[in-house]
Parts: structure tokens; C-alpha cells; sequence
């Protein structure tokens, strides 16, 4: 990418002829492939070898250069975890080091109340949750630093496939707070990259 | 009405001349009416004397016996206010002395926390929310007792008129909520009373 | 649950491997187990061995204290009843012993007509219905007591996948009905749950 | 209408120097004008003297020849009334005498109970309702003459302006009940003609 | 059933020992099994003979009395053909002896003018289109006799599963047509079998 | 405009004061302004002279210079024509000479019978059609020219403001039919245009 | 087709014996099929042999003879290729040599820069593109030639399966675009057949 | 606001009595009230002196100390400036000095190209677009930096009052950027406020 921003290919909806194509001419590259489900992987010509399943990525050609950076990525439940991983792997790829702090949405306050001053000191919050989304109301009302709502289609029947999480994020009683794609971990893992990336200038 | 619930009537959309052949038929039962607009109820027949225009309702004929139970209506916002004095008065038509809890939503929590032994001391708790409608899962998650939520039109854009805060309410992490119709302060304390009926049999 | 809530786990959406780690870290707490899929079910580390398949729940060290209450559980249609045996087990979960009443829709009024004196006399009153979710009308006009519709995905078309029941059942013009989720029968008797439990104090 | 249908003009929509075009060029046929607002009746060139204000409508040139067929135009709620006065209107322009039968919604089942002998003996039933429109399927279980479905937009949040309604109505769990779209009084009372033209070749 | 309708079962969604209990209990009674896919047909533990996978039906212990009828079902296009087939066998349980006029969409005119004396000259047509459903607006400006519109899940992207064409028959330009679910052959055979009836009494 | 498309100015939604200093800096171009109702026109600091109010179009500095094309514009009923006469105006500021052939709605077919050959005959259709928006469906099966849609928010209930039209373009049944924005006569227009544009180079 | 367009089967949902119907029924006439799935292809009694896989389409009886035109047909990404490959072929079945220029999306806005002169320089342009759609806006506001947008259901959450790309096409700020159904690059075009057809004559 | 951000008060929705009460007890607190309709403001009991109509926002007890930070608030249209004065108002309010790069929308990509130097060179930049948003994909694409995205209402008919600009925003194809909810300049601009406090501990 001439931006800066790290590469990416999204490998869900492409044939694999194509994504064989891509692979072959990266030229060394480093460069991330994101929805690239298991059995899909397995079927490529060839196989990356740094994939991991539960976030359904593959890192080819290895990282970016390390850089300094304190991002949380927030999970409301255990249902959550795959789009945390996606985010927590596209930061790593992308040169920092994320903490994952899984399960503490709000039907259990006291949760989110441990964690709640490593959350506040960090330079970006990727905050995951699904069917109300009211996590990220509740973390954008209680820290000052940049929080990115990731809503999941996790939960049924009214939960709408992560519509209402998502919308609960827009029009979140929180100000300031950013809102990704359903299931988007890379996108928001994306955002605080920029986020860093124009701060380093 | 044959079941013990209280006489309402919901004044909006029906003609003006129709609603006053309704009132001029109550033969004296005591009788809620909601959603009458100020212009409305002064252009009818016969104003009734105790109408209240922040709740658009009026109170014909008295209120029902006084009862025991104690009854929290909590509101996230200052805009949720005309829902949940709607609430207020159908439940003191019913005969109870309920307690109006303002303002506390989640994006400034310790106001909350502030209240949250007296709501948790109650029994039940209507909770009156626009935009992201989180306050029902934060106080669904601290307190045991039936929890009412109301969702608001409050909001803009992504609040899609108090669907989401419905939805969001529906598809709520704390179990056992139960969720009204948009703006129904009316529907959310007839179901109190039903709760506090019940109880007293 | 620090709130007198019975512990419950949604098996749906979370990986075999952390339901594992869930169960094995249980420590004798007295857990239902929702959503949990037969062939899900027969793949955990120690499958639970009250697992129920109609109503795709398991129960883990034991029900909670018997208490007392009287619930009925009514559905509209054959097709209702895997929501309504979800609302079942929950209740009896939860300590209570509930009565089925089921296939009493309103397209055969007469079927509800012999029922009605036992729904009348309940604590509370469970409804399961899809496709018009009309029951809960019918039944919130003729009973006095807490009403609690669980609307259903039972349907096609403009059935639309239960919101058309979730929305009739939400715009009722019977006053003071309480409505849960789409096909959540475990929400509904949580909501049971807490209006007895609120009573017993 | 070579048809034999009635002609009728929708006026909401159309341009006043539009409508007086086409009344000018009627030639004494008799027509139904449809959806006419008070004041744009009172702005045509000619106004209709045959209007009626609470059902928007207006006959000119006198009504189609009389017919046999007995036909009834039930409502829910008394807000119901407009819709359900256009399908009367409609069927006396085409030469009918339907009965009204207002305010029988099934929040209060009695009031259904003391009509339905005389519904059950009709060619055909039109029944308008707003909110949940469960009086549908209730009417459509209890009768088994032909049963037209007329939604309304009485009702607010989950009604959707009728399509709960409409929705509820295309999925009723009573079989073979046909619907009209939203507030269309005139289309339901069309169809009723459509069947009994049909009848009386 | 008491009102004289046909008795049904809807199969899909009702557990196979739920069904063979339903048909165990039949005693004799003419019964139409309705959306029952192959699969399920074969293992029900008394698989009924007659029994048509093209339309999904069975019927057991033999059809209603013979009555007369003139009625036609009509189709926009053969993706439409399983549901005119489930409204022709309910057709057929209840005693008529229906035409199909398969594949006269109005992107080719000349096929439905060659048709149209045949469905003029009916007591009923019930119209079976998916897509943009525009064959019931055409057929019914042409035709006065009963129109009762069927919308497919036929099409893709903006057809969303049926909802356009049901749409569109009922904001139709062409008055007094019915409309039913989408793909409620069924339902619309029911219709006329109502309508049918009627006349008969 | 760089592309050779005609330069217009969307005057919905922007301030009077902005319009003004758009309209000051046009230094001669020919340019249309497009919905503008009639009383923001006459609050402009120099109103244009020639303005339509029934198309709510302005041209300002003249036409662009004439070019040949037989373009029909074709409308399903009266309540089109707004619509219809926006894009008769942008054709003509284009250059062109259109016809309007006005309300030959599809369920009176023998209307569109008597134009058919005029349309057949043309190098562009541009059909305005709310409602059901059939029209669009029997002209694209009937004529081999480029057939442009233009769906109109005429109707109510569940014509949707016009989506139930676009979508029933959007999935005719005839192939090859393109679509525009809702009420978008402009856009319709503007398409002409190109297309006579790459003609004629 | 009797108004020249080319003839053509949607093999998707309808039964493999109405395929073989309507194959064998042909009499030599060169028809395309399009939506037809290799298993479904390979089960059909006579295969056609020239299928494609890629774009699900085949080809029987030949193509039209050949005719002159420039068409370019552009992709966003690699995933919309299926769809550009069905407008292909379709084109090449018409008698076209139309050229692909793929996977030149907005959000690297150089490749579309190389491209732009050849778009310029075309008779038609259909622009295939999923996610945001974006791509129609910044060539309909770089060419004056006819642009067609196909919106595709490539991406996830808010892509709402084509919708927003639809949706975005529809509302594009760029002047008389015009749009397709979802996925429907054989409309599409069709389209550029009657623009090119009627300039023929 | 304890966490940092600065106090803001939404005055839409709040009754005018709640709004004084409000303002009478900041006690000399910087506060920024936005969405205050010119009527609303005068109407206060003391109206604030520093508002501006254009953004519809007040700023009580002057702004927050001045602080570093380059930020560009860009927009497509005309229509979209009072969105764009709402963020630019809010950041000024916040102690910042940003830019305003008004009507660059990709319709008319030369006007983006002229400033994009200044756009990269930026520590963040608000997009604001109505009707397609593809200028958030297009300079999403262009630059590094961090990219926050404000869906505007503005546009008709698929523009779905903001939902398909914020939808596209969404699922745009570039990669990392961010949004709020429709015409919400305010949160914007207060996420920029975080990102830029949490650079400066
Ligand atoms: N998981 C993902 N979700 C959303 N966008 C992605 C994802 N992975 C990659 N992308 C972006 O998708 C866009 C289209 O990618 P491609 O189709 O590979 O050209 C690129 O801008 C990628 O940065
Ligand atoms: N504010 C309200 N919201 C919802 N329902 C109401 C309200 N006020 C009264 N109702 C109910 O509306 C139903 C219809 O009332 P009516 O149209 O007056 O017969 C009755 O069951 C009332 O209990
Ligand atoms: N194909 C069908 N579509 C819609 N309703 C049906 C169908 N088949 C049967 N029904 C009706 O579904 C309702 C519920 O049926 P059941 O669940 O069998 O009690 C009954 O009123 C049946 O008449
Ligand atoms: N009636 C209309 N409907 C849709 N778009 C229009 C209309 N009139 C002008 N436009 C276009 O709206 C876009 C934005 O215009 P503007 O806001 O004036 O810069 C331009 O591309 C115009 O060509
Ligand atoms: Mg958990
Ligand atoms: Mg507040
Ligand atoms: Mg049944
Ligand atoms: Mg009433
Ligand atoms: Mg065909
Ligand atoms: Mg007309
Ligand atoms: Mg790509
Ligand atoms: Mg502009």
C-alpha cells in the first residue's frame, strides 16, 4: 500500500485460483490474510505457514517493524473471541503488542471495574461485543482515550446479526466513541494503526 | 375491564368527537387518559381537570385504592423524561407512590451507583432508555428484581426512532429483562400493576 | 450470579474448547446449560449427563432450592414447543414445577376456552407463539396476571423469521404484556424467576 | 372500467387542476373520488356535494345499481374507524348495504363473542384492525365465509405505521384470510364486489 | 375443523414424533399435509400414500366431496410451479377440479392474451408470481372476478425473498385484488375455498 | 462539467445564501436547477426567469444546443407526472424535444396498447411508475430499446415511499431494464443523455 | 424474443426436468443460460458443452452474429469477478468483443488513473462492484458515456448483501448512472444490447 | 466529564424548563450545546451569547485551552456543511484551529486531487458526505492518517436518509477507517479530541 497501511487480503469470496495467484506474485511482501477459513487454507497451493485458526489469519512474509503502542483489545463474551483475535493478530502484524482482556461485559460490572485502569491507560481501546453492545457505551463513558466498537453477530432473534450491536454503538450515549463493520477485528486493528502511525510523524 | 387492570384509553388517532361520546359513557369509573396532546384535551367537550401536559395524560373519576409496593422508574436521559412521567402516572392511577430516579445513565456510571441500593431494594423497576438503550443491561445486571425496560424515541440517525434501544433491549446480556413497546410508559406500569396483582391474591 | 439469578451459560457461538474450560471451572455451582446442540452436546470433554435434546439444555450439579409459584407455560402451535420446553427446564431450574399447556392457538378459540380458569389463576403466565403471536393478545385480555410473551421463528414469509410475532405481541392491544426475545424461552423464565424471587423477600 | 369494476379516482397524489380534469371529463358516470382531504374537496371547481369528510370520500354522479349480498365491516379499535368507513362507503357505492360492527378488538374477547352469529352468517367479512391485527385470525378461526384483512396505521413504534399489522394478518395461523394493503378500506371493499360479481354471473 | 375449512397440518417445523402422533389420532378424517419435504415424508413411521413431492403434499384418508367451481391458477414463470402446485392439490382436497395456466409473465404479453377469455370466465384466480409480481396487477385491470395474489421466494438481490412481489400486489395498481403470504399456496386455495363455500350456503 | 454532462445544481437541502453564491459564480454556463420548490425560488436574491413550478426546475443562461433523438417519457398515472415533467425539462435543457406520454398505467392495458408503437419506435424510454411499478416490467417486454425506470414515491402502506416500485424494477421480470433513484426524473434524463452522447461521437 | 433481445434461461430454481423441457424445446434457436451451478450443469439429460463455470453460464445454439461497440466491463475487486464474467459472456453472446478491466477499486485510486482514458473511449461501461459500490461515483463523474452499475454481495455486515452497494449506486452523486439488480451482470448487459440494438437502426 | 472530554449538552428532545435548569447550574464549567434550533435558543431563559445557526451549537463559559494538532474537516457537497460546522465548532470548542475543505466530492475528482497534499499532511481527518459516502473509501484509500467518516441525511429515495452513506462508510474498501453515527459532526470531532489527548500524556 502506498498509505503506509499494512497489506491486506480479505480471502473469504475469492477463488482459490485467484488467492494462489495473489499469493504468487506478493514478491516478498509482508502481508496478512484475513477470513481465510480453515479447510481453505488447507487447499492452497501454498499453505502460509503462519495461520491460526481461531482468528481465521495468515501472516505471509512476515511482520511489520516493532513500534510502541498500549492497545486493549476488550471482549463483552466468550462468543466474541474470534473477531479479538482478529483484531489482537492484524496488531501484531502490524508491530505492537495488544493485551486481550476477554469477558467483561456489563451484565457483570464488577468485571469491567478490575480491569478498568489498565483499560484507561492505554493510547487505544478495541472494544468487542455483541447483541446490546453496551460495552462500548460503558468504557467510552469511563476513559478518555480512543475507544473503537467492534460489534459482533453474536446473539440471536433481535440481536439481527449484529445490526442492533451496531447501532447501539452509533447512536451510543458515549461521545466520541468510533464505530467498525460487523465482525471487522482487522478494521479496527487497522484504525489504531493509523492512529499511531500519524502520531510516530 | 373484567380482568382488574386499570380503565385506560389511548387518546391519539381517535376524533376528537369520538372521544368525548367515550368520556361522556364512563358513568363514573375511574379512568386513564394517555397520549391526549394539550390542544387536544382543551378542545374536548368536557376537559377533564386533572390532566398533566408533561405526561399527556388525564386522570378521570379518581384514582384506584391506594396499594403497597415499592416501584422505581429510572430514566437514562433528560429526554427520556415525558415517557417515564407517563409511567409515573398510570402507576399512581393505580394506586401506588412510585419514585422517579433521573438521569443516571451509563455513560457517566458513577451516577448509578449512587442509586443502585435503592433500586435494587424495590419491587420493580421500570427503566425508561433511548439511543443505545444499555441502561437495562447495567442495572439488569445488578439488581434481582423484574426489570421493565422501556424503550425511547430519543435519539437520532442509528437510534432509528427506538428501535434500537427495542432491540438492544431484546437482545439484552442480562437474563431475565422484559422489554415494551417504543415509548409506552402506559404499557410498561399496567405490567407492574399485573406483578403487584398477582402478588397481592 | 451475585444477583440471585440462576448461573446459565449459552452454549451457541462459543467454541467446544472454551466450553470445556467453562464447565471445568464450574466448581459445583448448580448451572444450566441453553442452546447446546445434540451433536455439541456429545462432543464436550464430560458431557453433562442431564442433557434434554427436545429443549437443547443440560443441567450441571443440580437444580437450585424448590420455591413455590405457579406457572403455566402455553404455546400456540406444535412447532412452539422446543421454546417452550427451554422455559420449562429454566423454571425447573430454577426451582419451580411448571404446567404445559400446549397447542391452544387462536385459530381454534375453544381450545383456549378450556384452559383459560388455570392460566387465570397462575403467578405468571408464559405465551409461545409465531407466525401472528395473536395468543398473547387473547390471553393479556382475558387474565389479570403477569402476561410474558416469547415471540417464535415459527413461520415463513412475512413471519419473517419471528419479528412479526415479536412485534404484534410489542404493539399489543392488550395493556401490560411483557415480551423477551425471539425463541428466548430461557429469558422468559429468568423474568418468572425474578418476579418470584421479589415476592419472597 | 370495462371490467366492471367501480370507477373510483384516488385524489391524494394528484394535482387539484389534475382532479378537476378528470371530474370535467366523467361524462355521468358514476365514480368514487377516494382519499379526498376535506380542504382539497372544498378547492375543487365543482365540488362533489355527496362527500363525507370522516371517510374522505365522495360519490358523484350517484351509486352503481343495488345488489344483494350481506356483508359486514368489522373494526378492533375505534382509531380503525376512517378505514373501516371508506370500505362502507365503497360497497354502498356499489350498491350494497353493509352493517358496521365497531370496536370488537380482542383485548376484550366478550365483545366478539356477543357478534359472532351475525359475522358467521355473512357473503363476506372485512375486518380492519390495527396494532397486533390479531382480530384476524381470531374472526378468521371462528367463521368460514370469506375473511378481508385490512391493516391499519393505528398504533406507534413496534405497529410500524401497519406493517406489524399487515405482517401478523399474512401469517395468521387462521387459513385462507386475505389481506389488502395498509388503510385500504377501498381495495377491501373491492375485492368484496369482485366476489360477489363473480357469484352473481 | 368446526367452520367448515379443509383440515391442514403444516409440517415443516414440527418434530417427526410429533407428527406421527398428530396423524395418529386423525380417525378417519380427510387431511392435507402441507409443506412435508421428501426426506421427512419417508420417515414418518406411517408414510402416507398419497403423497406428491412436486408440491410437498399428502393427503390421507381421501379428499372432501365434489363440488363445483370454476377456478384458475395462474403462473408468472415455472421457478413459480411448486406453489401452484400446492394451492392445485389443496384445490383438489377440497372438491374442485382447477386449471393450471402455467408461464405467462408479462414480459411476454402475447402468452397471457391468449389466456385471458379462459381466466375471465372463472369463479376465482389465484395468481402465483415472484420477482416483481407485476402479473397480478395486469390480470387483475383485465378481469373482474375474484384475484387472489400469490408472491414467490422466486429471484434474487432486490426480489428479497418475496417481499417485492408481495409489495407490489399489495400497493397494486389494479383494484380489489387479494394477496396471501409468500408462497401460501395454500392459503390462497383456502381463500377459495371460502369464497366457494359462501356461495354455496 | 469536464465529461460534457449537463451542469445542474440539486437546490434541496442546501441554504438560500449558498445558492446564491453558486448561482453568482455560473459566469454564463447554461445550467438547470432541480427541486426547487416554488417558494424558495421566490426567496432567491435573483430568481430565475424561467422556472417550472410544476417540475420544480429552473434553466438558467439558456439551453444547451440542440440534438436529435426520439425520447418517450411515459407515466403510469397522474399522481407521476412531477417526476415525469423533471426529466421532460432536463431533456429539453439537453437539447432534446421529448414526448410525454402520460397515464397509461398497466391495469388498463388497452391505454398502453395504443402507444406501444410510438414507444417501440424510439431511441430511449424513460417509465415513471409508482406503486406496484408494473409499467416498467410490460414495456421492457415489448419494446428492444434502452428502457430507463423511474420509480415515484406515489402510493402508501406498502408501496414504501417508492422502495416497492424500485425494487420491482430492480427484479422485472423483463431483461434488460435499467433503474434510477426514486423520483429522480433528473438521473433518468441525464442517462438519455449519455446515451445519445457516445451516439452521436 | 420477439423484440430482438437476446433469449435467455434462468436455470436457478427451476427444477432439472423443466430444464430439460425447455432445452429440448429450443428447435436451434441460440439461447444463453445463466445461474446454472456445474452440479446442476452436469446433471441436465444433454449438457451443453460450451458451459463456463466461472460465470455459470452456457451457451447453446450458438452466439448472435457479431456486431461493433466498444464495451468495457470494470470490477472493484478480485471477489466481484463471477459477476463481470456473467456480463461477459452475455455480451460475447450478443455478438460483442466487450474487454475486462478488473479489480481497479477506489480505495487505490492510481489503477482506475492508468485505466481511465480506454473507459472514456467506450460505447457502454458496466462497473461491477460490491462493499461501498464507490466505484460507479468516481468513473460516472470522470466518462460521459452510458455507466452501468452492477452491485454485487461481496462483503459482510453492512454490505447487507448488496444493498449498500445498491443503495449507493442508486443515490450516487455522479449524474445518470443508471443500476442493475445485485449480482445481475447478465441485465446489465442486456442493456448495453438495447443501447447498442437501437442505435443499429 | 471526568474522563476529559469536553461537556456537552444535546438540547434536541429536552423540554426547554430542563434546558434552563441545565444551563442555571453549569457554574462557570466550558460547556458546548449543540443541536439548539435558532427558535429554542432565543426562547431560553438566557440565551447564550456565543451561537452560531449555521451548526446550530452555543458555547457557554468560552472553550478549553488551546492545543496542538492538525485537523482537516472535509465534505462532499454543499448540503453536508452543517454537519461539517458542527464538527468544526466542536473542535474549536475543544482548543483546536482546524481547516474546512468544503465541496470535493468524488463526482468531481479533480477538486479532491487539488488538496490531498493537505489532507495527508494531517493528525486527522472528518469526512462528511451524504447520499453515496464513497468520498470516505476514496480518501480512505489516498491517506495514512486517521479517517473518521459522518454520514449526512442528505439525499432522497435510496439515500435512506443517511443509512446508506453510513452503511457504505461501513463496508467501504479501504481499510482501517472509522464512523459515527449519521449527521453526528459533534462525535466526530470528539473522537478526534481523544485521539489527540491521549497523544499528549
Ligand atoms: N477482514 C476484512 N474485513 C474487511 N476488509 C478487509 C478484511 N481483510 C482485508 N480487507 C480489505 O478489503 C479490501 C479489499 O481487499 P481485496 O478484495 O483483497 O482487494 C482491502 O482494502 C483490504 O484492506
Ligand atoms: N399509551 C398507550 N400505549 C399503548 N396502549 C395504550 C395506551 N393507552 C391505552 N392503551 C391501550 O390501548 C388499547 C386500545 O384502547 P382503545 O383504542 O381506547 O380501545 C387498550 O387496551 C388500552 O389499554
Ligand atoms: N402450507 C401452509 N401454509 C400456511 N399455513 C398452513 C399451511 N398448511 C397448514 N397451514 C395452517 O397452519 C395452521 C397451524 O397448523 P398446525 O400447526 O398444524 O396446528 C393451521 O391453521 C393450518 O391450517
Ligand atoms: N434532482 C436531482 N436528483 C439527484 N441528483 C441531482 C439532482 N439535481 C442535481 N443532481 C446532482 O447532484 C449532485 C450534487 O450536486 P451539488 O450538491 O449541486 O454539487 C450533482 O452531481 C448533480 O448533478
Ligand atoms: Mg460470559
Ligand atoms: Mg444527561
Ligand atoms: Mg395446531
Ligand atoms: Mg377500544
Ligand atoms: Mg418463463
Ligand atoms: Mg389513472
Ligand atoms: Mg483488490
Ligand atoms: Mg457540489
Amino acid at each position: 500500500r502506498r498509505i503506509g497501511q499494512p497489506e491486506a487480503i480479505l480471502c473469504e469470496g475469492k477463488a482459490l485460483a485467484d488467492l494462489d495467484a495473489i499469493l504468487g506474485a506478493l514478491q516478498g511482501r509482508p502481508t496478512l490474510l484475513t477470513r481465510l477459513a480453515p479447510e481453505r487454507h488447507a487447499a492452497l497451493a501454498a499453505p502460509p505457514k503462519d495461520y491460526d485458526p481461531a482468528s481465521r489469519t495468515a501472516i505471509v512474509n512476515g511482520c511489520l517493524p516493532a513500534r510502541t503502542g498500549r492497545v486493549r483489545v476488550v471482549t463483552a463474551g466468550t462468543g466474541d473471541l474470534p473477531v479479538a483475535l482478529e483484531a489482537l493478530r492484524t496488531l501484531r502484524f502490524g508491530g505492537l503488542s495488544p493485551d486481550l482482556i476477554a469477558d467483561i461485559g456489563v451484565a457483570g460490572l464488577w468485571r469491567l471495574e478490575e480491569q478498568i485502569e489498565s483499560i484507561r491507560d492505554s493510547d487505544a481501546v478495541v472494544v468487542v461485543a455483541g447483541m446490546d453492545g453496551a460495552l462500548v457505551s460503558v468504557i467510552g463513558g469511563l476513559v478518555g482515550v480512543p475507544v473503537i466498537g467492534v460489534p459482533t453477530s453474536v446473539g440471536y432473534g433481535a440481536a439481527e446479526g449484529g445490526r442492533t450491536a451496531l447501532n447501539a454503538m452509533l447512536a451510543s450515549c458515549a461521545q466520541g466513541v468510533l464505530v467498525c463493520n460487523i465482525d471487522n477485528g482487522f478494521g479496527a486493528a487497522s484504525a489504531v494503526l493509523r492512529i499511531l502511525e500519524a502520531r510516530a510523524r
